[in-house]
């Protein structure tokens, strides 16, 4: 169950309105790594979580918070756009260039749909959707997931940080920003510590059994480009993350087999398979028929 | 530039059609974690770097290798519908549990759309699209997003290899696994070498000034659900992964401040405001709630 | 700010997992008008909302409830889930009717790609979208928009309730059901209050001059079609709901104009146009090449 | 059947052209609430109903008039863009703010995939989809539905009047305000028809049973959010509009049971559960903990 | 203008339900080659038309036309499911392989949402999109696109043709496949027309300066792949289509540029570079790293 | 397998940044008919073709060179974002005309998401998706989807040509062009072949039976509309292209059925089906009902 309280975890309202950068802005709500992303992402992997201790509540723990975030986005964003202006004509904009340069900038279905108004989309008017989150099952492939997420999240809250000069939105950020911090260090020691604890480990998945993959190309790097430098990094050579193996460093593929025949479907499939007959006596007909155009 | 040749890395034809498996097996071709994902990913990721030395080059190397992967599976997904059926009517379904079963499980759009082809959709038919890949220009981002990418691909291949009993899919799985073990471990070594060259470290992206961020809030557990094991994890207290700072735990916000009012947009919005007469009885009410918080 | 506990609103388990009916239940979650809809849609409206009063009291009031039924179903689904099957080849499927029947009607990527876990997509696999949602600003329309859902929504759940004989899912369905009856009266109440009040009347949105609006056609029903029945209707003759008009009959339109010229953009759109001097010219060589194939 | 004729039923031409409107102008054609949603939606609702008298006459009638306010909002777009410019460069919008202002504010696929012409697309240029509509199969759900389609559809031409002051797109405007208005009411007075026959009353869906929903909680309106003049409302005491209860309002929820356990998946879905000696311990602390709630 | 007549071009009525087909069948209602598709298609063809002549009637006349189908396919539909099981427990299921058949063939949200209905989406369930048609402005492109639409939309109807034996359903596909020979016919003949009157050409658009393109690569057949027998083709040798060159054959690409050195940007765009300097020091530091792990 | 090479096959790179442009480039590298369309597209047909000769080898060898087309057209629009400015607030776009009608045009997602790098979406930020291709196993359909293909990108290309004058982007642009020449002959050579060849024929699938479609209607063009010119075409009258028929022309369908009676689904599915005997009795009720508002 959640609960609701009229209150927000910072303060999120801008020194004055901005709708150039409320259209920015949507982008860490709405957007691929959004707050919604977070918010949906941690709710699904503690419903799907498979024990009741630690993990999950510190899933449903941070999962609520950043619904919290959500809101304080919601909100500024709402402030952002409370002057974006009516008229947004074509004569408007050429008369006068500064309004055209907020029109230009902003999105206008803020406008036309919501009523200067915030709305679950991102910075280009995407709308949010399921397919951004990760709920695998595997704390571990998830957990490296969140870490992401925060990690992509931050990028971008610094870098709409120098997109605006606003000191109330600044201080928002600042602190989307710190909290972002304490998220990517706490996904990544929740992670150390599942493989401390010996409850996953890489490859994940760590109990699907190893002989069940082919070993030999396990640590193999298959350098497919022609570039020369991959051969000098870390992996290319020497001990593997994973401790069970190897690294080599090869170039192009160690294994190939043939392209397999082409398929054959029932022929009510209506695909085209040409008669082999008809090929040689072709030739002639086409040539003329191309020639005639 | 890319060059094609009619080999495939390993072997991909299955011992007999399986047009339920072709169904699965659509999620690791063109699913969110599939392999048109990461052989893109990888690409965009190469696009976008910006140094030419030895990450570019392992991105290139890597990405290329995926677009084979992409047509190793769908050369496998249409052998395994080359003989998917016909007749599909509900009569048929009813004469023979047998190809109700098969037909029920299958990908209807395989057979009507494709004649017995593979697709680039997931195992739902949900188109693959581009909003799956993540390329933000910030290597160890991308990097923990890379290695994400690779351990839930073999989570899913992992459950798909339970999922038939064909040695030839099997044989393939098993190839594409131990990719996967590669892979993950590659870009866990190149993520921290990244951090070992000082080229980027936590919190991403570190070249973003710390002083910028609310520092007392960035090391914080802030509990926003009422289970108690949280506390217990090295995410409470302790060291935290970045080297920056010491984690703290605490039950809910450390800071709140009341939700700021209301929006008052332009009236030609056609926003709701009820009646003026109704509003200044409210605004002594508001004052009230807000300053009793 | 939300808060979360790890309690539920009412029991949410089945008497057993069922993963067909998981299949089917993802509907009311994640599909158009399932619980993230209504949750997100009543946040937005909100944070939109333009008064501080009792009507965003119930937004937030009504809002952070239905976040909790999203939760109750997810959990509900995971339960659901949680003896899928594995092995599901064809093979198997073919072998047993039984295991085939339940294959055949789940959504594949609940184990492929959760691990038997929920996902936040619809019974078809369609990922949750942000468009599903609607936040105008305008408060009438908005709350008919959330009687619509909460109707939509209960229609739904009502089929689902004959869709399954578990006593456990019924439980919940039978709660779900009650709650829906209780956001169909109250949005209604709340649309009846605006009107009441004064702060929003028919035709929305009342504060647009209505003498913009090109009145002569504001009451009439202009048949498109050659049904004759739509004339017995109450919509057809007498006093309109807006208190404001009488409606009229009339088979098809009381205006036309003629067509607009096409348009004439640039040339270097390339777009095409024929070149009236060659038209005739074209008619002789046409009908040579056509028949020539 | 549909027949088509050249003519319009209101004149759709702009007084000069305008791409920066036009894009603006795609919301009420290709929207979520545009031209093209009500007329598939009253279509699927005609050719789902389940009876051959004047409600499917009306959806009948009222869907092909929708289809030509397609049209009509297509041919003013294309002219609205009939002098769209074909130099865009950065350049070009350097040495001319008042171009600059102009393209900023357009849908650039209008010019590079239509040559300046209109496109099924929003505002913001995301394509219309079939999710936006809404046909139950149930009239009084599907009704409101309606009711709110045309709400929101005024709400945003309301909106863009105040964009233009092009007497030509105002014309268009006007019209369709006034259409708008019209099936406001037609829809709400064929809701109230259907109640006032018995065919159909609140809650949706009337004919199932009401002993089969959980009674106790039908009425009840559950604050789950700290704001207090929510119980101000005619939602929270009084009789409600099904005529069949009394509100109560209520702090909080009136019932909760404990989190049902995680659930356990076969272990060849490869998620994560902490290794078996910690779960032991784990088993009494949870045990305590589920207990003492 | 659209006028609607309660009358069918052909009759669309089943000899008996079939959910399992219902399914199959959304395919050419509500998929990327569906009758929504050409009607859309069409119509925003002819509203972008630059001209008022034979081509732009040709447009609204077929364009009508299809709108009926879409019609007469969503009423076939709609009786298909009329007799759709309401019971779709697992439990029924495994009692009856019959109806398990059925169940698992059809798509579960045309009970669940549309209550036995038909709805706007493909065979697999994905919404319909605007993104499926094509209105360039460009008349010999737009009727290339119109041909192949109704090229896959008549393979995809005689694949359907084979997956029933219900009479009253073929008979509808026999009426769907002759309409679709008309219209590849008439596409064609229209294509063939505008060539012949000058009016478009090859290469398309014919009225971009062609000394504006590489004309050295215009005609050359460039091998990327391994394959020898491209080298066989009419494309690859003598005239070409256009009449204004002369195919050749080569074996990989006829020129290469290195790579662009890659991008710089804004440091505060927070990318990685990595630090020259930094990189021989930190050997040493990743060897550690990797191997204490 | 797939090889890549760091070359380009031309010069791609601009004379100077010029982040308006990248923004309309991005539709040829990630829109319907961008490069990621033709490379997957080709690459799904080659993978789904039926032989192993010449046609196949013909897909293999564009589709590898379409990638190619993928990175140049990446590697350019990251070289035009360079320099892509990090301010973007409303006040820097007020105090800088100039800057405003650059961040006004851009595409501000390759700031926030990509850094100043490209990305897999069209011009106007929608993500590329797997519904943009076409691979149906027919190759006369197909190669026609292709040269329709190639001639929407073309004429895009075109346009995007006079909206820069930056010769670095001209001269790749000249090279595109050239490409696009080469591909439409190319595919329009090889449907010929298959034609001449007798593997495929008009109509298309010409392996389905025409006994089985409903001949009488197969070669008349029925108008639906009430423009005249249509019949002037040679599509009215004459040979039809496929050598089978003889064009005719009908003002309107030739053939016409009633609409089949409604549906009427079991009743749990909570569809609404007045009660005739309530019809008349509500008459009085409605009325006052409505007037009662």
């Amino acid at each position: 169950m959640f609960f609701h309280r009229q209150e927000l975890q910072f303060t999120s309202s801008p020194s004055k309105p901005d709708a150039v950068f409320a259209r920015r802005m949507q982008e860490v709500l709405g957007g691929q790594y959004g707050e919604i992303t977070v918010a949906m992402q941690y709710g699904f992997q503690a419903w799907n979580a498979h024990e009741p201790g630690k993990y999950r509540d510190l899933l449903f723990g941070i999962g609520a918070e950043e619904f919290g975030h959500v809101e304080m986005l919601a909100v500024m964003i709402a402030q952002l756009l409370e002057k974006a202006p009516v008229e947004q004509s074509e004569d408007a904009m050429k008369a006068d260039p500064v309004l055209a340069a907020v029109i230009g900038g902003t999105d206008v279905q803020s406008a036309i749909v919501a009523g200067a108004g915030v709305r679950p989309v991102d910075s280009n008017g995407n709308p949010w959707q399921g397919s951004y989150i990760t709920a695998s099952g595997n704390l571990l492939a998830d957990f490296t997931a969140n870490a992401n997420a925060e990690m992509q999240g931050r990028v971008q809250v610094a870098r709409l940080y120098n997109m605006t000069d606003d000191h109330g939105v600044r201080d928002l950020l600042s602190f989307l920003l710190a909290r972002d911090t304490m998220h990517q260090n706490q996904w990544i020691a929740a992670a150390a510590e599942l493989r401390a604890e010996g409850a996953e480990d890489l490859p994940v998945p760590s109990n699907f059994p190893l002989e069940n993959e082919q070993r030999d190309v396990a640590y193999q790097y298959l350098n497919f480009s022609d570039g020369k430098h991959a051969s000098e990094g870390s992996w290319a050579s020497g001990a593997t993350p994973d401790g069970k193996g190897e690294f080599s460093y090869h170039d192009g593929p160690t294994s190939t087999v043939p392209m397999p025949p082409p398929t054959q479907p029932d022929k009510r499939f209506y695909g085209t398979t040409p008669k082999p007959n008809l090929v040689e006596k072709a030739a002639g007909v086409i040539k003329d028929a191309v020639t005639s155009k």
